[in-house]
């Protein structure tokens, strides 16, 4: 089939075998999927990982064990679990200590025409949500894991940092909690997008004088979270939503006399993101900068990590 | 008056006057006061203070504008706070933004005959509390604020690293809520206070294969930072409690990915720290290593700096 292969660089090939399902796995043909900062994070050695890439996409169940999904448009969960370390007997499957992550961690990703999943991975795409839509589900579910985190309600002061991808969808859902919202970027277009929901945005951080009761760091840079350690307020929460190869110094005694909590956040829940989408409280596909066959893999990625670039679309089936 | 006074070196001195009470604070004769190991980083230069050291005592009222409460016998806040700044103002006075801090920040320390503290700081030490005991008010609020920051429950895995004075109280207060606790640390004899209540100690962390629930860093080292953030399992929560000049690096991609929550923690509510010693689920007496009058207060620096000692006491009137 074809893939875009990822082993110390990027290539693309015709005649990678098309993965056969395991016991509860389904084959999925993929029909749309999306590059992440993540991929290209990737490419610059994190996770040192070797394989198909890609692991945002929406697509259709060809083989599988329960008869009655075959034909179900899909997303899917990108962690696969064992089923018996502590963390799955608890139910924490995404942290599962066994885990494969599909285009990240010893398991081929979405780049392809084909991949297989776990059916309990698996979410089925109501009929009212398109594709292009769809191929967001998993990034807004990383939005939407903060709400799972940290409660944030009207009263609360909050800014997210960064007009990426993930950024303007971690605005978008933070803004569903009616909190008094701020969205810090570099790119006027960009946030032009989020300005056209009524979210307020701003080139540079202005805040009163105790600070921000919530930062999200969606900047991904050791700047970004020093930034965002220098705009909180007391007792106030730093959320960390970018992983980097990059490592930071942090003020650790600030962190303290001002007891502050650092959260790291990843992977979240995907029934708030398709309802999100659903009811028209997410609109993803104004991120969409442009689209590629999966045949023109290399020159997508090369556009896509162009400055000022937000999703880049791969259309492979 | 007699005061320890920390200007570039530590100087017992005689003739240091001794405070007016502002308008609402009153003048308290101190009678007996803790040395901490804040007082011993100031020594290092952390502040920058320059003053009266000392924050832990006992004392009795001398004057006040509320006559009822001349003669009480009384611990206090530390954290001197403005009344009008957003953080006084949502009563989030340990946070203000014009605070002082006695013997810490631009406000004079305990380590002396006098002190004056505003009268809603004091807290009245009940009858059944001995003057050894209150000392170590404000040391086990710091250690109960953990419980206002997060919740621990029998459920969960707990370490605490560091066998110091807030080390040993840190251990006692999470005893109380049945969790399931080991207290690390480097000296048998001071573990061995904790072995005596009951409480499990090592001298190296062993966990399981998903790491602890909650781990509670009192070492107050970037070693100590680094060994919480290693045994930490996925989703939990490392609270720093020592502030120190040092500066840390921070893994924080193994953060994000575990999606760990950092938080730091300073000081806590007397209340629960009053109740605490009353109803003897915290008995602090065995931390008190020796004692020495406030004259000797060089001598008694010196010695809470040698390594084993616990809380040296300064008997002052």
């Amino acid at each position: 089939m074809k893939a875009l292969v990822f082993d110390k660089k990027l290539s693309f090939v015709t005649d990678y075998p098309v993965p056969e399902p395991g016991k509860n796995e389904a084959l999925i043909r993929v029909r749309k999927a999306g590059i992440c900062n993540t991929d290209m994070e990737i490419m610059k050695g994190y996770m040192d990982y070797r394989g198909i890439l890609g692991h945002e996409f929406a697509g259709v169940i060809e083989q599988c064990a329960r008869k009655d999904l075959v034909g179900s448009r899909v997303a899917g969960e990108i962690n696969i679990s064992c089923g018996f370390c502590e963390y799955c007997v608890e139910q924490v499957h995404n942290h599962c200590q066994n885990r494969s992550v599909l285009g990240i961690l010893n398991k081929d990703g979405v780049f392809a025409e084909y991949i297989t999943l776990p059916v309990k991975n698996l979410h089925i795409i109501p009929e009212d949500i398109t594709d292009d839509e769809a191929v967001f589900i998993e990034p807004l579910a990383a939005a939407y894991e903060i709400l799972e985190q940290i409660k944030v309600d009207h009263s609360d002061r909050v800014c997210v940092l960064g007009d990426g991808k993930l950024g303007l969808l971690v605005g978008q859902v933070l803004s569903t909690t009616n909190c008094d919202l701020v969205v810090v970027g570099n790119y006027e277009n960009k946030l032009a997008l989020l300005e056209e929901q009524g979210i307020k945005t701003a080139l540079t951080a202005v805040f009163g004088e105790d600070g921000f009761d919530v930062v999200v760091d969606c900047s991904g840079t050791p700047v970004g979270i020093a930034k965002a350690m220098s705009i909180i307020g007391a007792r106030g929460t730093v959320v960390l939503k970018s992983t980097t190869k990059e490592r930071g110094f942090l003020d650790l005694n600030h962190l303290i006399v001002n007891e502050i909590s650092l959260i790291g956040s990843r992977c979240g829940p995907f029934a708030p993101a398709i309802r999100g989408i659903q009811l028209k409280n997410i609109n993803p596909l104004p991120l969409i900068s442009k689209r590629f066959k999966l045949e023109d893999g290399l020159e997508a990625f090369e556009y896509a990590s162009r400055k000022g670039v937000l999703k880049v679309i791969l259309d492979v089936s």
